[in-house]
């Protein structure tokens, strides 16, 4: 077993993780100061994590209070192949760019050009996790 | 896709997720706010979660001041069968029961006897998890 730390996401291995099929787990933390917990698709650009939401999800509204959050990811072929970031939402896209991006979610992760689960009246925005601390264990 | 909210893990499907050899992700908060979140090995028993870690390990000093957590789960060959769970630590418990039941997930998940990673001088212990809230989702 080998583990290192880092505070960005450098190596190829961690990023592979991110770009793979791999669900990411994304806590936030609550009003109440309870930790909040929610498996998602994910990304990864320019060292940044990318998480596409909803406006007014509960994921969406913690990091627009507190955008501290973790997320762990594990190689969907060996669990104990994972990593764990620490890091903060620098940024919240939503429009075009938002939409854009579910739909490239939804290639990579069901091989469909379209995001089939749009809710009506839905406004999808990316939450832009800047990378603090990296905690990769295999 | 269906999905179902409970106060307590009663329906089969939820508790076969805890039994099987799945990861789970579990969410603490840390002293300054920021959620931790760590992957895990898992038990049920009598509708509670069963953690076993070391005293001294982060998430046991994190639930040691705030019991508040959460909990993912998804099935390794299924990642869209996927269970959350928001509960406090009502007990944590060490010596020879916490010592028997690291050897019983050693057994679960990598089909050994004894658990092979026991550091010298750690003291394991047990969080046992009350339910206070279980979302699944599939």
């Amino acid at each position: 077993m080998s583990q290192h730390t880092n505070n960005e996401i450098t190596d190829a291995s961690t990023k592979k993780l991110f770009e793979g099929k791999n669900f990411a787990f994304v806590s936030t933390i609550m009003r109440d100061g309870y930790p909040q917990i929610t498996p998602t698709w994910v990304d990864i650009e320019d060292g940044n994590i990318l998480v596409n939401t909803a406006i007014g999800r509960i994921k969406q509204k913690n990091v627009s209070r507190d955008p501290r959050l973790s997320i762990a990811i594990a190689d969907q072929n060996n669990p104990y192949d994972m990593v764990t970031v620490r890091g903060k939402v620098i940024e919240q896209i939503t429009g075009d760019a938002a939409d854009k991006h579910i739909d490239k979610l939804a290639k990579k992760y069901l091989g469909k050009d379209k995001y089939p689960n749009r809710a009506p009246g839905e406004k999808r925005v990316i939450l832009k996790v800047k990378p603090e601390r990296v905690f990769h264990m295999k």
